[in-house]
């Protein structure tokens, strides 16, 4: 187990009706808020007037910044600082999912740095401050309500990059599983996918004797898992939401992956594919996780065995324990087919000859290298994407 | 699932030396530390200097008291107390096991209480203020590290009380590994035992789909179980060691227990055992828990026949589930004894004509019951201590 430290000092609000909240909350931390947002549906759901009324009667001004799109933009963090500082804002508010959150970070952070908030993203500069942050979840998957990171996409050339300090973890997060019952099936098992590759990302270490983060993922996927299949049927299952909803914050606090070496590389191949095809980042995953393991497995046998033993109640073979790593990896797959979403390149319109190109893009700025568990070259995170091809 | 709200703000230094940043973390928060702490272990092995030395490069003065004894006493609360006040104390630094940081809760707010701390323990008011508490742990077992809770016994009749509120929750908590390598083994799994009461006494529960909290909380369970038996065997095994340390930390920050109404009367009932006859917790703990599930059994078969196949491997009798139960309490004892534990009131000289006088204390200022799995009335408090006798 690796020396740590680890804070989650985001205080949360779970449970019925807690949007209502919102205003006490922010009156807190200041007189005016940025309500940051994305496209119509927090309006069409009436969820923003309420946040409004709850502002306004806890005696807090605001101003509004819709129009947060899905891999959130450099272009609306721009427009959301220069926002923020002509209208003096001492809180920014986030009411959406992971999109919105991370747009929100980028904003809080870009406000109190003296320079373009793009340094903080492509690692020219560390943050030292940032403006206070408060959530209302309306979609549980990227887990930024409860995480210290942000993904921004810089417009101009699709480069998708993340920022990570433990200044932006947020003050508050409000997560009321009822505001994620419209939520239709194919965002839903996105948000599971996401969930449960924050989980394996962590999980799939070269880290030895980590027995008690790897037991308590383990119990958690299995727990999302059935929680998905749940919500694919009756998605106003209000426990089956309340319980993906706790899981997504659980998943990204890190509470799970502290001690241990991490591989993040499926979430920076996957941001390359999302990037150019702008398909949504959950199905995206569930087409890179099965061929990252693929690729994985002749060198991390044991450890994918015992995600399948552990995970799927794949029977152990003790003499070929990879047929046990491979039928746990057709079992993640099946289920990920199960909740609707996508394991292959061609159902997500994702071309072949693109290959070479997102490879090179995985690596710039990343040393010569992606990840940990083994570590994949330029050629490697290639085949990697080719076995998703499958 | 219920609702909730959970924080915990408390900053985990985990590895090793990290008992050298005592003296930079306590100056965060004032020029002057009460040092707090135990018997003479902390000074046999050198931590006590170690952390005196990082005070004073730190620019930190410090008083010190020590003495805290198992199931710490009210008496030397009062002693800290008046010692703070007089010397003007910023910050209290407990280097200890359970009973020293809780006797350093004590202290914190009694220091910021005007009137008796004891008043806050009985329940006859609510704290509103606290001096910064840090920890060194010692021991891992009680999780006070971790917790907002903290449990002090009145000496002069032997009352045990907890005090719970957020305020309580350290400031910052020092976790070193190869700081518990001297504990000797029946030390070693009263706390593995206290941690895994921690994480049952959350998992009994009423409240229906829980499962991700179950799924972690099972996981937990299991990774507890084996490292403890890896340290009755190799004690200074720094891998097993740091994972039961942190177990100790997750099992009782409440990040396994949101959500879902929870039954602490197994700590109640061995609170009362401990405090007439000074057993070490986690010994009465061993005695008392499959006495608890033995009775409740009958009520809740399904929910202890979980327990005993996922925790337990035990197999699933359908027909019979109560089987499947049992066999799972048959194996939580012979684990307890595997590790050197008492299971019965003979093994820690507990008499049976006490039962009555304990069963009495338990509801003294607690109601007509106790817990809420199935909730105790006095006479069933009884049958349990009668069930322990066995």
């Amino acid at each position: 187990m690796l020396d740590f430290t680890f804070c989650s000092p985001t205080q949360f609000y779970f449970g019925r009706d807690t949007q209502y909240k919102a205003g006490a909350l922010c009156a807190a931390y200041g007189r005016k808020a940025l309500l940051h947002y994305g496209g119509g549906s927090v309006i069409k759901s009436g969820l923003l007037d309420a946040v409004k009324r709850s502002l306004e009667s806890a005696g807090v001004a605001w101003v509004e910044l819709g129009g947060v799109q899905p891999n959130p933009r450099d272009t609306l963090v721009y427009e959301g600082i220069r926002l923020c500082k002509r209208e003096g804002v001492d809180v920014v508010l986030a009411v959406g999912g992971g999109s919105v959150i991370d747009s929100a970070k980028a904003i809080a952070a870009g406000i109190k740095y003296d320079g373009d908030f793009w340094d903080l993203y492509s690692h020219k500069a560390t943050m030292t401050d940032i403006l206070p942050l408060g959530v209302i979840l309306t979609l549980p998957a990227a887990g930024s309500e409860a995480s210290n990171s942000s993904v921004v996409t810089k417009e101009a050339d699709q480069l998708k990059r993340f920022c990570d300090s433990e200044l932006m973890r947020p003050k508050f997060s409000i997560l009321n599983p009822e505001l994620t019952f419209t939520l239709p099936p194919f965002q839903t098992a996105c948000g599971c996918v996401d969930m449960m590759a924050h989980v394996m990302e962590r999980y799939f270490t070269n880290t030895p004797e980590v027995e008690v983060t790897d037991r308590m993922s383990e119990g958690i996927m299995r727990a999302i898992m059935k929680y998905a299949k749940i919500l694919m049927k009756n998605p106003e299952d209000y426990d089956a939401r309340a319980n993906v909803m706790w899981a997504g914050s659980v998943a990204h606090c890190d509470v799970l992956g502290v001690g241990r070496q991490q591989d993040w590389s499926t979430h920076m191949m996957e941001h390359e594919l999302s990037g150019l095809y702008d398909v949504a980042h959950g199905a995206g995953l569930a087409v890179m996780f099965p061929a990252f393991l693929k690729y994985q497995l002749p060198f991390r046998v044991q450890r994918v065995a015992q995600f399948a033993v552990r995970v799927f109640d794949v029977s152990m073979d003790f003499e070929k324990p990879e047929r046990t790593a491979l039928e746990g990896i057709r079992r993640l797959e099946a289920y990920y087919r199960e909740i609707g979403m996508p394991t292959s390149f061609k159902e997500i319109n994702a071309k072949e000859e693109d290959i070479e190109f997102m490879a090179g893009k995985c690596l710039l700025n990343n040393g010569d290298t992606l990840g940990h568990f083994h570590p994949l070259t330029r050629k490697e995170i290639a085949e990697v994407y080719r076995l998703a091809c499958q």
